[in-house]
């Protein structure tokens, strides 16, 4: 059996108590770390918690060959994969749960609390008036020119013309990318279409959820770009028409300036 | 201090241990049931977990105006309150939570598992490529005239035409709406509109989320209005289109007949 347990948004006790019987339960336990980095804790603390080892996984060992290993032992043990979130939601564990179940091993999901759900409360952004989210990705290299990912701006314009908002995940890959640089990125792309109204967009930057320092504070993205944030973990989010309770939420809860 | 604590997605073990611990933690402990109803546990057994009475609390105790007295009662004692999923998703929560901090009264969200995430794991479908969600309500009636609500198929149509995915909440008012009843409301919606390729579309019917016996079953809208699910809460998704890896995994976990 090979369990996914989610960990949750930013420390060892965002685990549910279903999640932390199964880590007791099991005859392995590993960790990944690259779809979502441990922020509010550490591999040693996990394991203090648990009573016993937590292995951390290479991507290798996930996603490539290498996760034939860890599908072999689930075949004939119990075996838990920590994540960080909800489990399941990156691709890369639905690829990996695929080939279990091509293999026969039998698979379980203990759900954990997400972003995707947390943004509606620390905001206080209704869950029904989001649309479709996106990931800024770090700009990278083609033939030596430097290339910046134009989907996020593209997703926020499409949901701005419904009337939505949009949460915007910031690349986690090489480091966990900041608010004001995931701001700045949309700005290049917003500058290169002559989109000047883009900066006086009203968003929210929110800063490691779900720990005692979550800290959310609601602007235009002009002024929210010179806004020092604690450390990430970060989540952007770019609000569309607001419903009036939305914006006495964003004035009381993001220190929102708005009328 | 007013603390939201989450109570996840089906029973008493859903809580993270962060929401245990506030629980344990406080003066008074209060539960309220009517925006997500418990389904996988009971009073008895939250307060058996806690080692402590869980007061359950009316509507009016949360939205009305007796809602002031567990405000008065918060200024001066922690006062934690429960529901199901994730908190402040729900406008009420919103609504209690702008309340509180009017009267000067200290607020706290503890995250849990929200079913807004735990479709993707359990469907295998990507999170970035859902669109708006919507709620299915009951008819309701006006001037003794039936009246069903349009708005949640204007949604999946809408997201449809961007080839994105709908997640449609189902109404838990008076009794928990069950699939069959949601998909048979978007038909007379889809007929009135003249609509005949709306019953070809493929969809997702979820049961009990979170739970042991979760259910998925992924199939035409028309052919799932037919299936037997196991009792709610249910939950449906209208799928847009498809990555191919959606598409295996809609196969695989959601016994999908498509090709």
């Amino acid at each position: 059996m090979l369990t996914f347990v989610g960990l949750g948004l930013f420390d060892e006790f965002d685990i549910t108590l279903k999640g932390l019987r199964e880590v007791k339960g099991a005859d392995v336990v590993y960790l990944e770390t690259y779809t979502s980095p441990l922020v509010g804790t550490n591999v040693e603390r996990l394991e203090k918690l648990y009573e016993k080892s937590v292995h951390v996984l290479s991507r290798e060992e996930v996603e490539g060959a290498l996760a034939e290993k860890i599908l072999m032992e689930a075949l004939h043990k119990k075996v838990v994969l920590l994540s960080g979130g909800d489990p399941m939601v990156s691709t890369t564990h639905v690829g990996l749960r695929l080939r279990a179940h091509e293999m026969g091993v039998k698979t379980k999901i203990i759900h954990a609390p997400s972003i995707m759900s947390a943004v509606c409360g620390i905001t206080g952004l209704q869950n029904y008036k989001f649309g479709r989210s996106a990931t800024i990705p770090f700009p990278y290299e083609v033939d030596g020119k430097k290339v910046v990912y134009e989907t996020p701006y593209d997703v926020v314009k499409e949901n701005i013309q419904r009337g939505l908002h949009t949460l915007l995940y910031l690349d986690v890959g090489e480091r966990m990318m900041t608010i004001n640089e995931g701001v700045s990125l949309l700005f290049e792309i917003a500058e290169k279409k002559g989109d000047e109204e883009f900066c006086k967009l009203l968003g929210v930057g929110i800063a490691r959820a779900g720990s005692d320092e979550a800290f959310a504070k609601a602007s235009e993205l002009a002024q929210l770009m010179e806004i020092e944030f604690p450390d990430p973990p970060h989540i952007l989010v770019i609000t569309g028409r607001l419903h009036f309770m939305e914006k006495d939420a964003l004035i009381v809860f993001c220190d929102a300036q708005i009328t």
